[in-house]
């Protein structure tokens, strides 16, 4: 295994916003999703959480799903009420009804008002019932301001629409080695100015107690002009790697996180798109190589990018760092 | 108390947008909400205010408030309208009621053409009334376009969420002291490229007059690459400080105030945010240390932010400079 | 007047972006709105206008009128086609009334259908009325999506909200002298890290041809990390100004224009806000400072920013250059 | 032809995103409209594919035909469930009515629910009938918040509004020659800020195989301030250009692309725009200049740009590099 002595000579880095004791034997820092692998405590649900935000990521159905619920759930309640008013000033209704079928004729009286298709054959006499109308009509139109704003948030919500590859690799590079994970966008996106950032972190034991350390790790290329394709980020395993010292026996057994951010332009928001994800050591696989996954098309035209080959690797023999003596 | 000269080798800075007379005896630069602490003059008010930005800062209840009074607000004047027309052109309304019972068909019958629900058991003829209720049902659409733009923007509008200590310590650090700070994210957003910016303002007596100078206090860290759990703000108070030569009586003497600027990129937004506040000289805490703030769960496998603890702090002996003679 | 020599020691730039024959004898380059003062021709004026920022930055009665315009402007046509293909067609249309009341119960009828009232007390019949009304319906829920686009586009536009003097000045500055204008946020809005940026432009005679030269106008501060009062900006006229050699006379001789630039990171839109202006050669006052804008409330706890003021200047003398031989 | 020495001596770049076996004989890297000239395989076209960026990017008539035969068809999805459960449970539909005639009173029936406008002589009456008008009128509801915040898309959607010239030429320029392309902003848009880069594709035969490299092409100015005019990027064709020792057989020759990137803040959106396009060989005019694009207005207080003569070019002799000795 490495020597502390050498390793240490490294400088580790404080700025990476993870304090040195936010270590947590056996979690990890960062979820692949790129969220924080944390929770937060101490103030009110409703304060720590957005909802609009969370209302923004929440997967499709659920979001309809969610609209759905709703939409029964306020018709329920303002039908409550237009019931408990009483029936008879729905004009329209037939009194002759069971109390159910008045019930759901207050139901969909309400729901013709929320939605303000207000057909007529069913209306409201009365000031109560009236004034209840009125009011059903603005949470209707407020509700569906609302809608169309977190419709619109939905799909306007800047994203990178970045394909990582399951498997980070410990690859021949050179004369020596390297470490590279592949990236590419999967939808008709396009990326410029991108930059990557790969941070080292490493749970240490030092004077018994559990520290993390972080290490930059220093990338061949940190920066493209465009990301038309894939992109292998290549951290070149040198004298100045944190990883130089490491062997194949080591990787396994040091409990590593690679914590990836990638930021870029976006041409079809016009903004700012930033994405990351983290590689825990059980995803690294050590002496392989990826395999292109680009191919140029029959027709000689175009480049063929293909997107289910973004982890395809082969095998391949590593030479091994000499022993050290400590 | 620290002389004069010592202090002055440091070089103010006049690059803060407040000009050296902008002093105010007693009130501080900025709000602890971060807005700054004036009033604008000499312009008509509906010039001087964005009535779009102040209902988007506003409340949310008070928000809700404000859409109901404006709601009832112009049902009454369509509603008087269409009454000094006379209902009678509203087909459906029975000319037998008394005259508020007449004014409330007319105001309903408004409130369902505002909100273009329209049942039409109540419908207008005669050219007036038409004419009258084609422009509210104009009126009510144009309204509800505001409405909805009104509500995009309250929730779509970038913030940082940030938490502030509500004190700021003067704490051990090192072999000497530092001013600290410390600030945490409270939703489940996610900052990267975090950049703190710190500055003292001091109300110093100068030829017998006021001057307001400013500081830049410098950081160990003033920019961190994410913010996923507590940062604490480090100022070490060291010989380039402008506190170096302060000692604790001088702090409550002096009418210091210390400016901080949070600049951050959010990834909900994926746009820049930005968050300011102030502490004033009774916000500082002499001789204290923050306590850590989060912790690991039980399980072992997350982290525990607990927000409720962001000031938590003990009290410490510092060692004072010893006295400086002038 | 200054000698070429000495000026042209000062080296003008080329990238301004205005090429160096772009002058125009009398008129000037930026006008005081900050738009270029330029005609595009040569392609179709609907592919020359953005109509949509056409919209947004329109007048508000303007643009309240438009509408009103195109909402009587849709219904006539419609009323035009339910006219001919027959109001008998509507059911609930009084046969009995005249060709002209036929008319106008068609364009309440199409009022209805386009707001989406649709009272209903008038109501379509046959295949090509139904047909109509079923368009127009789709029609209006268009038009106030446009609408709606429209109304939040010109609330949540950024805009920087920058009031300038009207007058440049030449002040007394330390020994010498110094040009200064002064600038404002005149909204309840907050810009930090702004930057100002000035040029000057010249055209001069050079081999029988009028050339327009750029220089750059160096500022005391071209940054400032705040704008919460007002800005005086600074450029000194020392031996490295463009302006060094000028004497009152040459001010009035020669057609300058200084085109003055100032971007910021505005809090209200968390976006950068621009914004433009130019001054020629008579918005120049030459021998005159600046007084104060602000003063201290009487209660002591805030600032007042009197933003009428903003142009009070008053006259002083100012120290002439020597006449410099030749 | 240029020695391989000579032009290698120059370095390619490698960070351009593009690899260097990414050449496709006989076909271009970037599209002329600035998209990659890629397919995208291997997963899901809905995963492959952003729809609502391929909304907001389909041309306006395509847009309004798209959302013309959206309405049709879910009114026909609706009046087939609502004949299907029998149009008796419409009130008002005549049941003498033929088949086609009750089909199409349920179509009508639906699009007066899914636009909301509800007038109301047909309505639903009975559980199933009433349920359906129920979803339908969400279903409207939901469908035009997306349309309104589609149509609030398309217009804000930041664009550079570049026009370039359809030529690239090699002019004469100082001592001796540059390529130079123009390019200007066609709408009344107005950019600051603006960044070019060049880049240079060549496909080259090594080693039997064809390899991309990629050269940048350094400009005279790469950066100006603003572009209210028209504006020439200039590349010298000096010792340092990879372009040097080119002649006019060569040019043909090659099968070289020129890669044109243009970013700048735009005013209109308060937004960072990009506009990117590409250059095949066959664009290329070796000995030509552009003529100007603009002229003084005869009123003298303005200028005219007239964007039909942006490729406008004479044709001028070259002076040819002299043969080289290999």
């Amino acid at each position: 295994m490495a020597t502390p002595n050498q390793r240490h000579r490294l400088r580790d880095i404080d700025n990476t916003g993870f304090g040195p004791n936010s270590s947590v034997e056996g979690g990890r820092l960062i979820n692949p999703d790129g969220t924080a692998n944390l929770k937060k405590k101490g103030i009110p649900i409703w304060e720590r959480i957005s909802v609009y935000h969370t209302l923004l990521r929440m997967k499709g159905k659920h979001f309809l799903l969610g609209i759905f619920l709703y939409y029964t759930a306020i018709n329920l309640i303002f039908a409550s009420i237009y019931f408990s008013i009483g029936v008879e000033h729905l004009l329209g209704v037939d009194g002759a009804h069971t109390p159910f079928e008045r019930f759901m004729d207050a139901f969909f009286f309400s729901s013709q008002t929320l939605t303000t298709v207000g057909y007529g054959h069913v209306a409201p006499t009365g000031m109560m019932t009236n004034a209840v109308a009125s009011i059903e009509s603005l949470v209707g139109i407020l509700t569906f301001a609302l809608v169309t704003g977190l419709i619109y948030g939905r799909f306007s919500r800047p994203r990178a629409y970045l394909l990582f590859s399951p498997n980070v690799l410990i690859s021949p590079f050179k004369e020596g080695k390297a470490l590279m994970l592949r990236v590419a966008t999967y939808k008709n996106n396009h990326l410029t100015d991108v930059e990557a950032n790969l941070t080292l972190a490493v749970h240490e034991q030092e004077n018994g107690k559990t520290q993390t350390k972080f290490y930059p790790l220093k990338l061949q290329f940190a920066k493209v002009n465009s990301l038309p394709i894939s992109w292998t980020l290549v951290h070149p395993i040198d004298e100045e790697s944190p990883l130089y010292n490491y062997r194949k026996e080591d990787v396994a057994e040091l409990k590593m996180e690679i914590i990836v951010n990638i930021k870029a332009f976006d041409d079809h928001f016009s903004n700012i798109v930033q994405q990351r994800t983290s590689y825990t050591y059980n995803q690294l696989v050590y002496g392989a190589k990826f395999l292109p996954m680009f191919e140029r098309a029959e027709s000689g035209d175009h480049t063929i990018l293909e997107l289910d080959r973004i982890n395809e690797h082969e095998m391949v023999q590593l030479q091994e760092p000499e022993p050290t003596s400590a």
